[in-house]
């Protein structure tokens, strides 16, 4: 039984389960956690919890059956697979010092894995690492995984607080979390069946620290009655993730609180009990979580249309070499705030460079170079009815099969005696005049990425002295990224080319690690003496010494554009424009992850490299150690010209 | 010309180079520096020293010729290629905050590189960096690395000293130059044609420091004539480094000593002037390095054998899958020092297990098991003699055809009615009588993993209870290394599974960061409860404070193995057997090299797992930070049962 509908966001439900003590009839456990609870699931251990290996052999020769809850008949195998995780055996550890406990601990381990296969279980809960050093738990959950069809392994992880000023690389006192994971994970390579429950407890770490895990891989979170009010505390954005990234929710403890009645109205029509027994000691936590569900803000128009996109890599646009389909041109033209934006600029141009009193009597010239089905052609000539000013468009697109469209849409309008049509490329273009203005939009989600400067150095030569550029300045920036999705998704395709690629990616399992900075900046007109398109930046990254130790996997990268004068564009997410979704971000992955420890800063250089046929990114890190250059000499990823 | 011979060392040729002022008649300058001075080669400048693209540009249109030293015409090709290493200018500055002069810097390199590759140099000697950042020069080599075909780029590096209790990781006021080189050759990604050309000045940094070296790729050492007494006070290991591992030396600078006439009596054969000029100033310098070089030791006998296996990495044998072949017993038959232990042994044995006046009436059950072609055989009835003891010998061997070979032997000597052969696999044979002693020679270079264990708890239920084996426990050690050649040897297969396997090699080129410490240990007969050969280790690896960083590119593993009471056998350095060949060390390597900085300590895991059919390793690194298991379930390499 899902949680409740929330308004705008059918596309993933949200199950709650129930952890339970160990109970030999299963059966049973179903009817009084699902039937009669209301809980989805149950998270239910698969063995007697006294029994050990080393114990057996010794008794009964080990010929008897294993100790297990049930047998796989008791259940239908849908039940087993849609109502039940397998919760292992919580007293075993793999890193004990004592080698009966640590030999028990792997053969109990395994036994339980092969079990819970062969009920075809979706997930097994694995209990905590007991202490820092996890590494023979990993050895032998990574073996298991070699051999894993389909079960997810989740490994629970207890959300300890941090202290805030522990600066002491070598200190011992205090066991991060998040570092226990990051450690078991590197183990197991990033393995895509390995996934972390969250364990919300009576305390929360900072924001930051807490921030660390929306990039890495949650699917569920274990709230105790005792951490509820924790969870509730939460900073916003907390709950948030867990509501909007396919985690699974389970309820765990016993019943300390009493919860009102009133908050809980909105689950109430589900809170009935089939068989009038007595009810489920959690349904009111169950029913309050349902509340807290429902009573989050509907998703906003934009967000529910990149749903589909969320954390999907994408090859860049190459417009230069390849010419778009309609159906693209069809969705960009939908985005009206860009053209509104555009609008405001070159009514502000225009007002600069005309003044009132020669508004009858000056026609400006204004090219929109890159024309494509005519959107900005259409924005000029609204400025320039909002403005009162006269203006001659040139229209120039290099694809011919959009150029049909202009010829098209020039006649429905009537615009024959303002607008001229050029099929051209704007770099080859000979031009009968010069132009005052010239508009383009020909930005990538970094910017300078789909070759606009290229581009605008090209057509600058048609462009008037004192002429304008809308955009007159665009600047690209990165910011360091946990993203254990992306990294494993391009890590999915064993080479090296794919880790050094840029990809366009709407970032939403990300943890971003500090505020992004900018990288290669471009204005045009560029009457410098230095033509040169390439660039060189290095950054230095602080992250919050608050976070605790990180995981960087790669950079996630953004623009904003000057279109003129106060007017920008972009999608940086501080100074970001609304509602606007032409451009997704941009996703530069590292080969290898760098993990940065707490009071490291992160050194970042980023070339723009150019051949005589290509543009390409060149990148690398030099603190706190050198990774590989990516994509040497474009070997990889490049923009043709 | 070389620097001439040197007992036993004949298979590489040591030869020297002059580094040389810019000079535009390169033909003069190889008469006088080879012809007249003695040298092989010459280290000189390409292009006139004062030259810079962005004047140029502005001057003459860059119209004109590059201002190279020469033309291509003014040598032979082979002359060029023989006779020249590119000295790339010293005045370029990839990573300056001035730009003019970053841009400036790169071009030329290329131009350069570019003139270097077109005369077909074999190797051009790029500029220290400048700095610690040298991210921009390493991007632009990295590019140019791409590309090349032959050439060889030497990367000078100072020798500079580091201060010992530097541990303040963020201290700035010094830079260790190795550290300088490690950033650069990871940014290079370990690019096989890049190298180090080590600037030997007046200081010496601590040998730990120095230590580190040994396991990079150094192509050349650049001695300056202020250095020269540095380099004779090193200590023996560093000289002995230079001149044993393929690399070039190069005198630089102007003479500054007196050097003493009688020294260079060696050399005086070759120190003639041919035209009767005044001679080169650096020619007592040559003569003196040519004297260092061949007053030193000669080879042993053991190193001459082994020259050729340096570095070469192999697979481990199969001996319990694969049948051996003549060749392989042949080699390992001529070990004579390991069977005059194994004498050793057996005697001490029959000593204590027959005392003198049971010498005439007892007879001892001696089964030799993995008896080959018979070394062992004969080591027991040799040590029989020895003792005055009765033995009686049984020879189990799996191999049908070296069962032949002891069929041979045992007429040939007429041991017909002490030796009993059993043509069979000594875990599957049924014994007539149980034996006083359990001979076998079954280890691998990391002791078990030829699976020594598994084969003698098959065999010890035809072992008397107070039997004896030889060996009777064994022990595998490890040492982290730097060891950039067999890390690049691995790589270039492009996969993962040749970085999780283990391979047998004569360990050369590499440094050894920590002293090795014990892994596994077995123990034969094994009266236990646990028969179990798993295992599990953790060990903590500190480098020495004054080494500085360091690289670890994986693991040397080594045994050593108690054959009876105090008679041993071993590889593990600190105790290795003299003059013992059966054996090179065993590489595990690491799929990212860890790079451990000052006060940092390496804790490393190694298990050693079983299955039905395989034994395994699997090995990892936790601190500083996790690297992946590698060899999950044996997935990659294994040794059959």
């Amino acid at each position: 039984m899902p949680l409740g509908d929330r308004p705008g966001d059918k596309s993933e439900s949200r199950y709650c389960g129930v952890e339970t003590e160990f109970n030999d009839d299963v059966p049973h456990l179903l009817t009084f956690s699902i039937s009669h609870g209301g809980f989805d699931f149950v998270v239910a251990p698969l063995m007697v919890p006294s029994y050990r290996p080393s114990l057996v052999c010794k008794n009964s020769g080990g010929s008897g059956a294993l100790p297990f809850a049930g047998s796989d008949l008791v259940l239908s195998p849908s039940q087993w697979s849609r109502h039940v995780v397998g919760k292992i055996s919580s007293w075993i550890n793999l890193d004990s010092e004592d080698e009966v406990l640590r030999v028990d601990s792997e053969t109990t381990l395994k036994q339980e894995i092969s079990w819970a296969s062969h009920l075809s279980l979706q997930a097994c809960l694995l209990p905590a690492p007991k202490g820092k050093s996890c590494a023979n738990y990993a050895r032998c959950v990574n073996q298991i995984l070699q051999n894993l069809n389909n079960m997810q392994l989740w490994l629970r992880i207890p959300l300890v607080k941090t202290e805030d000023d522990s600066m002491d690389v070598n200190s011992d006192h205090l066991i991060d979390s998040w570092e226990v994971w990051n450690s078991f994970r590197l183990l197991c390579e990033h393995h895509s069946h390995l996934s972390v429950a969250l364990d919300i407890q009576s305390s929360l770490p900072s924001a930051n620290s807490l921030g660390r895990w929306f990039g890495e891989s949650v699917r569920a979170a274990i709230i105790n009655t005792d951490g509820l009010s924790m969870f509730v505390k939460a900073p916003p954005e907390a709950n948030y993730w867990v509501f909007n990234h396919s985690i699974q929710i389970v309820l765990s403890g016993k019943p300390v609180h009493i919860l009102p009645k009133g908050s809980v109205d909105v689950a109430a029509n589900h809170s009935d009990d089939i068989d009038g027994g007595p009810g489920h000691p959690l349904r009111p936590y169950l029913d309050y979580v349902g509340y807290l569900y429902q009573r989050m803000d509907p998703l906003p128009e934009q967000e529910r249309f990149e749903l589909g996109y969320r954390d999907f890599l994408q090859s860049p646009l190459q417009p230069l070499m390849d010419n778009l389909e309609a159906q693209t041109y069809e969705t960009f033209e939908k985005d009206s705030v860009k053209y509104i934006q555009y609008q405001r600029a070159i009514c502000k141009a225009l007002l600069d460079r005309v003044p009132d009193k020669e508004a009858l009597t000056t026609t400006t010239v204004l090219m929109v170079v890159g024309a494509g089905r005519g959107p900005l052609v259409r924005a000029s000539l609204q400025a320039a009815e909002e403005t009162g000013r006269k203006l001659r468009v040139y229209a120039v697109e290099k694809n011919p099969n959009a150029v049909v469209t202009l010829h098209s849409l020039v006649k429905l309008e009537g615009w024959e005696n303002i607008v001229t049509i050029i099929s051209s490329d704007m770099r080859h273009w000979d031009a009968p005049e010069k132009a005052d203005i010239l508009v383009s939009e020909l930005l990538g989600s970094f910017g300078d990425n789909e070759l606009s400067p290229e581009c605008l150095d090209g057509a600058q030569r048609f462009l008037k002295q004192d002429g304008i550029s809308i955009p007159s300045s665009y600047t690209s920036f990165i910011q360091p990224v946990t993203a254990s999705k992306l990294y494993n998704d391009v890590k999915s395709h064993k080479d090296v080319l794919h880790f050094e690629t840029a990809y366009v990616v709407k970032i939403h399992n990300v943890a971003r690690l500090a505020p992004s900075q900018p990288v290669f900046t471009f204005t045009h007109p560029n009457h410098s003496t230095d033509k040169s398109n390439d660039r060189y930046k290095k950054l230095q990254f602080e992250i919050p010494n608050d976070t605790g130790s990180a995981m960087v996997h790669g950079f996630a990268g953004y623009f904003d554009a000057t279109l003129y004068d106060d007017v920008h564009l972009g999608i940086e997410p501080s100074t970001a424009t609304p509602n606007m979704f032409s451009w997704f971000a941009i996703f530069f992955p590292l080969r290898t992850p760098v993990c940065l420890h707490t009071g490291y800063s992160l050194e970042v250089h980023f070339w723009r490299c150019s051949g005589p046929t290509k543009v390409w990114y060149e990148w690398s890190v030099t603190s706190p150690s050198a990774s590989p250059i990516h994509n040497s000499s474009g070997r990889s990823y490049w923009v043709g010209l």
